[in-house]
């Protein structure tokens, strides 16, 4: 068991990394008097049990959610909402995540919103999850015009990343988790990037001892750009590699169609391109890149049915928009990414064209 | 023209009180590039032309939705995030309630959330929103379950109270702005508390310095509190004098039926009447405070279809409520009140029973 301490002053919080992690001992010093257990339809029958068991001795109650990208939307949450005054939860209440990252992003909104706030606890129960919003404190619900447009930065108490519920995820999961494991190694770690080049079989293959090194290492560089940038003012846009690409991939195919992990793999192949056509990386990089993602088993296209325009369209949407102006976060070698202006309309059209229509 | 400043560390902000305060000069400085502007059915026809040829020089776009407590709903809120999404609002933009407590809730809600926050200007255009929304960064809508269940705390950058905006309230709505002003004197301030008492009649005439006057003081009485507890954590609650027996009331009847002042005004008569009840004050203190609330044409008791289950039933589901106990704010005397739990479900027994059924 690792205990990776987030430094964030008043909010700092451990994420506990280990196996079997859900028991009184961990989560009871972690809750409140009421605590919410907020999760879906598919990992109830796994672990919500063992999760009630836990905390038993509490007043605990539970909310079972529909899975899936789709429904991380303001209807959803207001089951969240529901539960929570039906049972009469006060502002001292815990919700409790325990589901990937819509569950994680759904929970900690409505703890972010419930009666001006409450605490939050998160048992993330994905690789993408555990990697991803375990550190950093984002919380959202998509709009239909556009994805985590509503939200807040709100803090958790407390995350437990548990290697043996990754064991029940599907391939096709958990390789979207490895997506953003990878995007680590990409805009900050080079070392970190050959690891994975040299541990991508042990980690396909679900070694435990591989993953926990990948989600603390994940965890640590995302922890150390969200220290430096709380509330996302400069550097923790670079968290964001591939993603302007990737959020319009997920929105224009339909939330849930692509993985958001597959979007993202498509979307820093895209990002790679457009570091290698503005003069930023040689052709060696971008293939170094491609060819870990494809060993991971990921998408290195965007989906065909889309055409530059829908993908520019909803682009310019994006959160990273600023003054009209599109920031793209692009890369100067592996281990080194920059958030910029810096590329010109025909070089974006020219990457949308390679990849689209 | 006066400005009182907030004192909130990073968040600290002004509130300009003055005549005339709608222009360029004034609100350029504290808006961005991008300015949605929120108000209602009710204030457009009267000020949204002012407001916008103020900001014209920007690109300014606005929403109006329609008028009253009832539609203080999650449902409204969307028109606003539509609005955002559709005329493609950045991170980088504000959003301008122009309106009563209700728009300012949920601009401010809207502000908190688009985008996990963007910037937030308060132009309250009710009394009451002038000595009570502006101060503090409450924000939130309203449940079917429970009212301002859902929220955030949100500090604006800037906050403009005008003088004149006022002339055009009814009398109704100008009244109910008394009794928040009124409740100021109450817990904290009871030279306050007697100015008001000589001043109430010019203050009905809507006389703009006495207006002013009250304004400014509710507000330096509420910002002392809110410095000293902005997440309300202790003392601020007293801000809640007549609020659980209040917010009863407004649930009871269906939002929008009793306006929040007028609930606020029979829920300190009946917090005055707890208060006698268990020791705390004599006769004629309860006697000074409704004979000023009756003066001020406010309600002195709650409405009588109201049951005191119903009551309490509503107030258990009260912010206030901690661990299942029911905290009450309670008078010491004019000028001094108090967090309690206090007091026997007798005493509150009686006092529902001597008011309800």
């Amino acid at each position: 068991m690792h205990t990776l301490q987030i430094e964030l002053g008043a909010r700092s919080y451990p994420i506990v990394i280990g196996h079997d992690l859900l028991t009184a001992d961990n989560l009871l010093p972690n809750v409140t008097h009421q605590i919410m257990v907020v999760t879906n339809q598919t990992i109830a029958p796994l672990y919500l049990d063992k999760a009630l068991a836990a905390l038993s001795t509490r007043s605990v109650q539970h909310v079972i959610l529909p899975d899936g990208e789709q429904h991380k939307s303001t209807q959803t949450l207001d089951l969240i909402y529901e539960a929570l005054l039906t049972h009469r939860f006060d502002r001292g209440c815990t919700v409790l995540a325990l589901g990937g990252g819509v569950i994680g992003d759904m929970a900690g909104f409505a703890a972010a919103s419930y009666q001006r706030g409450v605490n939050f606890v998160q048992v993330p129960t994905t690789l993408l999850a555990q990697v991803d919003s375990s550190v950093g404190g984002k919380t959202a619900v998509n709009h239909p015009l556009g994805k985590n447009m509503i939200g807040a930065f709100h803090q958790p108490k407390a995350v437990f990343a548990d290697m043996n519920v990754l064991q029940s995820l599907s391939d096709r999961e958990f390789k979207a988790g490895l997506a953003e494991v990878i995007k680590y190694g990409f805009i900050l770690d080079a070392e970190f990037f050959a690891w994975l080049e040299d541990n991508i079989e042990p980690l396909l293959a679900r070694d435990s001892d591989a993953i926990a090194w990948a989600v603390r290492r994940s965890c640590e560089v995302k922890a150390a750009i969200v220290a430096a940038d709380e509330l996302e003012h400069g550097q923790r846009a670079l968290l964001n590699f591939g993603h302007t690409f990737g959020h319009a991939i997920e929105a224009g195919m339909g939330y849930g169609v692509w993985l958001h992990g597959e979007a993202i793999s498509a979307g820093m192949v895209m990002a790679l391109d457009m570091s290698e056509r503005t003069g930023r990386i040689g052709n060696n990089t971008v293939q170094r890149g491609v060819h870990l993602l494809e060993r991971a088993g990921l998408p290195i296209a965007p989906p065909s049915s889309m055409t530059p325009e829908q993908m520019l369209s909803y682009m310019a949407r994006d959160k990273k928009v600023s003054a009209g102006q599109l920031k793209l976060i692009l890369a100067r070698a592996i281990g080194e990414t920059e958030v910029t202006t810096e590329f010109t309309e025909q070089e974006l059209n020219a990457t949308l064209g390679k990849f689209l229509g």
